[in-house]
């Protein structure tokens, strides 16, 4: 008997851990709709790489939601503030960075969740991992309990007990090189990917921003070269 | 000694409840910076309201968020879906009813936060409201208590534990006649406010939909008159 998946949003950024994330939702046999957002980012770049992912690996839908969030600045990714460069992984440990952007995985998971609502899914992938990652609040398992706990009484099917929304964090407690690796079993082209905050305007990558170097770090600890291609110049220090 | 007033961000849709969250806002002393939604809302009429909500009360800013909840659709006031009429309180008590937007109040909120943690606010108002009100899963007080407990996860003062956010509903206990009365005392304009789901495209509300139901009500138990304008015919059944 054919059974029909099950449909779940999984937001994706064009990055390394969301493609990811949607091979490993695709594995678990869900039918994948796809969420990106062009937000006014400075590493643009990504939007291009989330359509090549989906292009790639198969989506059931891919929405490209435009919000403003250069209208309220203050990040590194969306105002006109230099990106930090060559930082320690014990200097990223220290303080939430200048790159973080206020509220944004607050906003996105509620756009997920406006979708699954629509589609009826009970299921929400995202990508945020709190090991190698930048030391966004908005990336801690405390906060995506807590917005599972605030799914389920924001929403129709929620009140009326017919379901339970899951917000799914799979990469959660993996390292960037564990994350690489699980993606490789499932076949994620980590040439599609983008990384960088601060990338050229045709996509090579810093090589020196924090998420350029955890990357870097996680294909070293697997042994394999990184298929993106890395320049001299970002847009900041161009 | 003078002191600089606090600022709070305060969700301002253009309607009669919101109009009243600001007044009290401003009545408490807060600096208030009105946030508003284009989202591809039926009842676009509402927007010009707000804008003169602001110009009659005061605000420290206005910031208007454009955003596609279109793309969803599966609401009467963003899908070509006819809005409910003539509905007695008893019906709509009953089940969340069609004009329910999927997540628009954990959309709105997120970008509340978004901004508030741009300005170094700890405050945000909205004008949700328990009692005469549509039924909606993202009106009651246990979804704002729930947001109110992510917000203080999702951003960076929250972590370092230098504040605490609060999602202040000063209307969640209020029927619509004491929301009204609040708002006359303070002074509110009532005829500058929206609150038709389906409305002209020259403002004049139907009088039929659950929203100029509850409003009429309001204004009958305080015995003064409605200042906006009522027309024969909404863009539904127009």
């Amino acid at each position: 008997m054919k059974t029909t998946a099950k449909p779940a949003v999984v937001l994706l950024s064009g990055g390394l851990d969301s493609a990811t994330v949607l091979a490993i939702a695709k594995s678990e046999g869900y039918a994948c709709y796809a969420m990106s957002f062009d937000y006014g980012q400075r590493h643009r770049w990504e939007l291009e790489c989330a359509g090549r992912i989906v292009a790639s690996l198969g989506a059931a839908g891919h929405h490209m939601a435009r919000i403003d969030l250069r209208a309220f600045g203050r990040s590194a990714l969306t105002a006109d503030i230099e990106v930090p460069k060559s930082r320690t992984l014990d200097e990223m440990s220290r303080e939430i960075p200048i790159t973080y952007v206020p509220a944004r995985n607050t906003i996105f998971l509620a756009f997920a969740l406006a979708w699954a609502e629509v589609l009826n899914a009970n299921d929400i992938f995202i990508g945020v991992n709190a090991i190698d990652y930048s030391g966004y609040p908005d990336c801690r398992p405390e906060f995506i309990k807590a917005f599972e706990h605030l799914a389920n009484l924001a929403t129709q099917a929620g009140v009326e007990g017919r379901t339970h929304v899951q917000i799914h964090a799979p990469l959660l407690p993996m390292s960037k090189g564990q994350i690489i690796r699980r993606g490789l079993q499932l076949g994620v082209d980590y040439s599609l990917t983008s990384s960088c905050y601060d990338p050229s305007l045709t996509g090579e990558a810093c090589g020196e921003c924090d998420s350029c170097l955890l990357r870097t770090k996680g294909f070293a600890e697997n042994g394999v070269p990184d298929p993106i291609r890395y320049g001299c110049s970002g847009m900041t220090s161009g």
